[in-house]
């Protein structure tokens, strides 16, 4: 097996839970927050930053890699981690969000989904067989199922055909796969806001007995309350001595909720997109900082914050720095928000392991100004 | 003094010579070539990455500066060391030459020059005064006198009056200049590509007795071989117990012939604005790393060099981060190039002491491709 799941403490308040994730590539203490590397690179960080800032584990993303700089090149590279130069774990999705979101005339038929490249037009085709064909040559510690993430909001009857697809191609990708030895291939549970749906599509998945299982299809749109209804009853279906992920999620208040339902494992765009055009998050909430109001403060960023960025510049340098368009800019901002939330998850931890997740969250919550 | 140069060696060989310049931030050792961080950051670098790299000194921009954020900014903030969070020597332009390159509908007259900012038109009048007063707001251990850069191919006539005022304006930045304990400010040879203009120029700024000489005009389209020449007649109209510092010059070519003739500092945006751009200075010659061929190159970008980059990634990997517009690429750029130069002036300054600087330059050139 490519990887073990230790569960080394189920908190007493609630259905969080702390463990360690054992991958090819190092341990991964969780819950834990994926930095995104889209495109062999977290963008504007070295790998070297990003342990220094505490990333654990990176996620990258198939779609992009197999069109640009192609998946054959990555291989004969020595695969992504000597790539781009980061010996710690690595996760890739399956390429199947990013043709649905990104792809032109897109086209999805049982044996796969043609589209055209958003980069040149050109037609590409992505079956199960292939996604995982590609993940293999890349060379990720965790790799996903080739799945469909229906929009929201969708009809019941769609969903479910959906959902019963995905599991057919699921079944196809353990069969495509050449590595599990060294990468663990998870699976991905949709059904999107249909309760019997979450619950066939996790019964039909838990059967292929994957390593560690996604919960896919959320974070798409729908209310926040409806994402945690989805969290209540999906998540105990699954099992607990395996890595329960949650794609596509990376708010503070989404992290927290999804911890505290039993999550073990998000990722998201939002922390480092946010961070280049100049959003920071802080223990006092979001600090836009082109505003007017920042030109002349000379405070530190975040005065609870031991990040580089706050132990060395003011919030007028950064608005600067933002305002003349400068790209160390862009990298003060990412690595501040990165550390921000990779520090909230350490935090979590501390407190799922003290039994005081609930105290914490509403402490957090109180602060930066959700309640 | 705010600045004293000592002179530590003169070459058997040639005008070129070792020294040690000390600031109110730091010795320099010379020759050095000074990274150019125009909008108060070295674009891509943070201030730990100049150090490491090998960055003496940095150079930064009054025009742009006064612009954005204001002077009065920087210096409420502390100063341009502490906005910007470099301890290092700092040397400022006067902003004539951007006044001149960047700003719109400019009017000089024999009080300043008018003109409109390149940002957003709005209107401005620096005189050598203002310049003055702008350098002194932002506190670099070196500061420039206003003048005009007088363009090539210019007629005797309008050189010879550009330098006149130019040195009127000198003596009117001396008597503005309000720290002249902890900021030394340099005069600017002018006089365009005219020995009896350049003679003039340098006798009449010799007899304001300042601290260091710059030698400006030149790089400013004229053929390589006529910028050599006015060096060969203007460098040893200067003082030899003071430094001499050719403005705008970075490539290899410039730096080797400025120093073989008796240039003590340069500084150019063209290794790092070529950087932003894909381009490499390598000891083989540069490489446009977006070139086809590079693809499937998983060599290091350059066999001799053990900058960051050189020892972490391949020309394919670069090749990617540029083609996918990733800004990780301007950084392992940035980084290199910076080191390329900062290491070529090191092993100019070795070879100056070894008194095997002419063999050094040819041996260089050969493996570069210049001859």
């Amino acid at each position: 097996m490519a990887i073990k799941y230790e569960l080394i403490k189920e908190s007493k308040e609630c259905n969080a839970r702390l463990g360690k994730l054992h991958t090819p590539h190092g341990v991964i203490e969780t819950p834990i927050f994926m930095p995104v590397g889209t495109k062999a690179t977290v963008k504007t960080m070295t790998p070297e930053e990003l342990k220094d800032i505490g990333a654990q584990i990176i996620l990258s993303n198939t779609y992009h890699l197999y069109l640009r700089p192609g998946h054959e090149l990555i291989k004969e590279a020595g695969g992504l981690h000597k790539f781009m130069n980061w010996d710690g774990p690595i996760l890739t999705d399956s390429g199947g969000f990013q043709v649905f979101s990104l792809g032109h005339l897109r086209n999805i038929t049982e044996e796969g989904v043609e589209f055209r490249s958003h980069i040149d037009g050109s037609k590409h085709f992505i079956s199960p067989e292939k996604s995982i064909e590609i993940q293999n040559s890349l060379g990720s510690d965790i790799i996903m199922a080739f799945d469909e993430c229906a929009p929201y909001p969708s009809d019941r009857e769609y969903v479910k055909n959906s959902l019963e697809r995905t599991t057919r191609w699921a079944k196809r990708c353990i069969k495509a796969h050449k590595n599990p030895e060294k990468q663990a291939l998870f699976g991905i549970v949709q059904g999107g806001m249909y309760k019997d749906l979450r619950e066939q599509s996790a019964k039909d998945l838990l059967e292929l007995d994957f390593p560690g299982y996604a919960v896919g299809g959320l974070s798409v749109g729908e209310p926040a309350e409806l994402m945690y209804e989805v969290l209540d009853y999906t998540v105990p279906l699954l099992p607990k001595n395996k890595p329960r992920y949650l794609m596509g999620v990376g708010s503070p208040d989404y992290l927290f909720e999804a911890v505290v339902r039993g999550i073990d494992m998000a990722d998201c765009v939002l922390p480092t997109r946010m961070a280049r055009n100049g959003t920071f998050l802080t223990s006092q909430g979001r600090v836009v900082i082109k505003n007017a109001k920042y030109k002349k403060d000379f405070n530190k960023l975040d005065p609870e914050c031991d990040c580089y960025t706050c132990q060395n510049y003011s919030r007028a340098y950064l608005r600067h720095l933002f305002k003349a368009n400068e790209i160390l800019g862009a990298r003060l901002a990412t690595i501040h928000n990165l550390y921000f939330l990779l520090k909230l998850m350490e935090n979590i931890r501390e407190a799922i392991k003290e039994d005081r997740l609930l105290e914490y969250k509403n402490e957090f919550y109180r602060k930066y100004g959700y309640i």
